[in-house]
């Protein structure tokens, strides 16, 4: 039997922090901000009301109707804003029972839920511009040599093994003392690569000097490494790329140092130094110090340490704000997140996340922090700490678990093998995550398929990985695009997936590069893919049909797994990745490993 | 049709945080608590894993078969404690897709689900007599006059109106100035009531020195007021009760002084003074400065201030600690503790939570605190703030919304009246609430139908009250009697559930007293009501059954509101308030407005 599709039915009452619903959605304490909820006829409400709490006391305040359609009635309230984090759900009552239904983030509810997925307003400020914007994330080593600025041979480090560019990456652990020698001035040689993407925002891991290729292992934050170019290759990079409208963040360890760093010699050596104090020394441990993983390498820092805060993050005098300050860098990934700053019976995380923030605002109030975090980081989500995080709890995670069919190439480190969804798990495990962040912070996260800690996308969804690329571009969040993703680069592990870059263009898949290209312009084109609500219409186990809208446009944004019944269109639509026609009263295309992007007809 | 209850089939994995699952429920940093869940043969599970954060970083270790029943397995793991609190749950994986499912305190889900609802231990401390725990509210002014120290007329206070103890309580706002008189000494002179009707522990609302009857508005917090009887009436009451073995706790308002506290009147009259600071004055304020509910007589605390910290609850010279070294005070309960400390864009709430508890755990390790929060307290309940709240999110409220024939008397705040819930929803809204909270927090939260602050159940559930009495009791939380409940006091309202306590018997309704020091015994006879895990075994619209269980007992409760379809027991068992004998394979007593209390035969 074939349905149509509810375009206005389902889900019964919507809201979500996007400007259809939210009028200011980064107000100042005292703004008063008008609140929206669109309720189905069906769902015969005849009363709303949003629950806040101010100053710690609920409140209720009773909407009105903005608006009726044959279909729906849109509400609005008003919410005066009293407190820095304001959290709010919605009371809908019916006229016959159950009477009160409570719409949280999470979605709707006959019986009074928790505050857990509350929506949340802060006052906190977020830079305006990462709603445009399109990442490429570089891992140094990989991505370019110099021409202009060769390294010689005898500049190699005495750590590593040198590999030139077109070698393979070995297998572990030979892999990881390889070296490629990619540089910031081989970045500068390529920005136009990653102009003509559409990229605007570059994110490096770490520049700093270190004794490994992927340089977490830090032996200082307060210089960039010479095998880069030194900082004059990084005042370089940004200032051209600043001229080419794309800013760049750059990568900061402060769950810990190197083994390496001057702190952690002088620390060890030297029980009366303060930098004993800046790591958790204890001669009980197997290696004798706390460490990231117990690698005896990334020694774990000790932040009741006052002064190493100074040092890393707190002030104008740390490293997070000498690098802004005078290089002009324009924010922050944070490495190890989660991790940062908890050690046994000492948590001071959300101390890191809101002193940082705080140091960065400081600087540069449109600077963005970023933290990597794999799991749910919601509690440093809410304002004042981080800004984002990578969103692998939210986003990455259920569209591997939906889309990948080479699940032995990662795990994510749970047993049993990886997850595999259906379409529906992958939409509760997304909706779940996201309903713990304020909608502003989830447009901040970065939405990633792949990164240099895991296995390509590619690899792992050789089927399906199109269909993730047209997730990752529909969804709310600042895409990420791995550094040779955009040519169709595999890797089939977290070492395999940093290959050093084919510049012979030979090597590129080139229909995936149009792909992207094409993508990255539509997300710069349609706003309602940058900013516009997102609403859920229909799920099921081989396809999911949702919504991304805004006051200038409504787009429906179809993915097929499988194939399917199809369900027919209520409206008049083109697809904007194939130009295809779609008619009111048609099947919405049905096939197997197909996404649209369908734009309706106002 | 009858079905059978499944008793050992559904729910078809459990876990929670009683002795059945958990060996060390309190343990210290670097324990290994063995942690224990049980899944059902039908849901086909053959690994199990514990999913826990160390440092930040998730962990999974796997669980070994422990005891297989004809109907369960029974899965055990060893957990290190690394941090003070410790989140997990469980991944039971499956041979046939969906393969994984996780248990958390919410329930079974197959996708990741967020960290909202983990189990969660912490390494802090709880009086484990709290788990013996009956408690008696009392509000002074209305329980008992003294015969030995009678107030004399002219010690009555010049705001209020005396009545005599007969004196129906006046409309509102006569009420307001009513002062029966009731005093400390009296209450000493009726404690063998209280005794004898099997109460352990007193929560005494403020004694403070104020003006008005509820005293809330105290003009000190180093005295008691003389109208109770003063320091020595307080003395003599602990001192006498702890004779008895009952445990004493007062009421301290943190949110607010009284506006005649010399700090307030001193804070407004100067400016330059210390005292100006504890407060938030404020010339654009309808009043001149922030209060509670916008009452003048009520001013709200500054929290940031250090002096009013020192003065009120931080370090052994504060009220806090002064009350319970110089009394032997056993704890307090927190006036407005959801809001205390919460003001625009300050919010010190959760280091007014963990600063008074630091303080009383130095004056007494073994003291009790506890929280006055109607709504989700969860973020302050994690170990290191309060030790448990009054649980009308918990317990009150979904009680309520299920029993209760006049929601008139009480619509909790709420627009479109007090919710209405039917079995199901009651569960939901509760399993909601208590799965964001430690299990042994869960122990320690005050368990109450009604207080000083709502209508008296018994008039707003006329028909069901006795079914709330059975759920009380048989509940995870200390049980709380509100004054007066105990013979059948009614009140339609917050000030007229404050009637004076009626001395003479042939008013007391003693078929409910009977009930009431029946059940109190039934709690003290037997663990399972105390400490024994609570599994869900079959909730529907007019019934709920439901299993307390530890090592030495099972006990079903079985609470039928609208008669229904009986169940068949699975089991032999006898009623513990009828003695009633319960056969396998008859059908379990079904009739309207009935609840058992069933001792399932070993």
């Amino acid at each position: 039997m074939l349905t149509t599709l509810q375009l206005y039915q389902t889900p019964l009452a919507h809201h979500d922090g996007s400007g259809l619903y939210v009028d200011n959605p980064q107000p100042n304490l005292h703004d008063t901000v008008i609140l929206r909820i669109r309720t189905s006829i069906q769902f015969r409400i005849r009363q709303v009301y949003v629950r806040t709490v101010r100053d710690g006391e609920p409140k209720y305040i009773q909407a009105s109707i903005d608006k009726l359609t044959q279909k729906e009635i849109w509400w609005k309230v008003p919410l005066v804003i009293t407190n820095s984090v304001t959290h709010y759900r919605f009371l809908c009552i019916s006229d016959t029972p159950p009477t009160h239904h409570w719409l949280n983030a999470r979605g709707l509810c006959t019986y009074m839920p928790s505050d857990a997925y509350d929506f949340a307003l802060t006052t906190y400020h977020v830079p305006q511009w990462t709603r445009d914007a399109v990442m490429y994330q570089i891992f140094p080593d990989r991505f370019a040599l110099s021409t202009l600025h060769p390294l010689a041979s005898q500049e190699y480090p005495s750590w590593a093994h040198h590999s030139n560019w077109n070698e393979p990456i070995q297998p572990y652990p030979q892999n990881m003392q390889q070296f490629y020698g990619g540089s910031l001035w081989g970045i500068i040689e390529h920005l136009n690569h990653v102009e003509q993407l559409g990229i605007n925002l570059i994110y490096l891991t770490p520049f700093f000097p270190s004794r490994s290729n992927h340089r977490y292992d830090a032996s200082s934050f307060h210089e960039v490494d010479p095998l880069l170019g030194g900082n004059s290759a990084l005042q370089e990079l940004i200032s051209q790329a600043h001229k080419k409208g794309i800013k760049v963040i750059g990568d900061l360890t402060l769950n810990h140092s190197g083994s390496s760093h001057p702190w952690f010699l002088k620390g060890r050596d030297c029980p009366d130094s303060e930098e004993h104090n800046f790591y958790y020394f204890d001669s009980t441990l197997p290696i004798g110090y706390a460490s990231f993983s117990g690698v005896s390498s990334l020694p774990k820092f000790n932040h009741s340490n006052m002064e190493l805060r100074k040092r890393l993050y707190e002030g104008a005098q740390s490293s997070t704000a000498y690098f802004m300050r005078e290089f002009n860098l324009d924010g922050w990934r944070i490495d190890v997140a989660q991790s940062a700053g908890i050690y046994g019976a000492d948590n001071f995380n959300h101390d890191v996340a809101r002193i940082t923030h705080n140091t960065m605002q400081q600087v540069n109030p449109e600077s963005l922090l970023l933290a990597e975090h794999q799991f749910d980081a919601s509690e440093s989500l809410q304002g004042d700490g981080w800004q984002g995080t990578m969103a692998y709890a939210g986003f990455t995670k259920p569209v591997w678990a939906w889309l990948t069919d080479h699940r032995e190439h990662n795990d994510w480190g749970a047993p049993g093998g990886s997850d595999q969804y259906d379409g529906i798990q992958m939409v509760e495990s997304i909706k779940e995550n996201q309903a713990r962040i304020p909608w502003q912070t989830l447009l901040t996260d970065m939405t990633l398929l792949d990164s240099h800690d895991t296995a390509r996308f590619a690899s792992v969804a050789t089927q399906y990985y199109k269909l993730g690329i047209v997730l990752q571009f529909t969804f709310p969040g600042i895409p990420s695009v791995y550094y040779g993703d955009e040519i169709g680069l595999h890797g089939t592990s977290l070492d395999d997936g940093r290959q050093p870059f084919p510049w012979n263009h030979s090597q590129w898949d080139t229909a995936t590069l149009d792909l992207y290209k094409h993508i990255i312009a539509l997300r710069h084109n349609h706003s309602a893919l940058r900013t516009g609500g997102l609403r859920w219409l229909h799920v099921d186990h081989e396809f999911v049909i949702f919504a991304r809208e805004n006051s200038d446009e409504t787009l429906l944004i179809t993915i097929n797994r499988g194939s399917h019944s199809p369900v027919i269109s209520p409206i008049n639509a083109h697809d904007l990745l194939s130009g295809q026609l779609l008619h009111k009263g048609d099947p919405i295309p049905a096939d197997a490993n197909t996404a649209f992007i369908w734009q309706v007809e106002q």
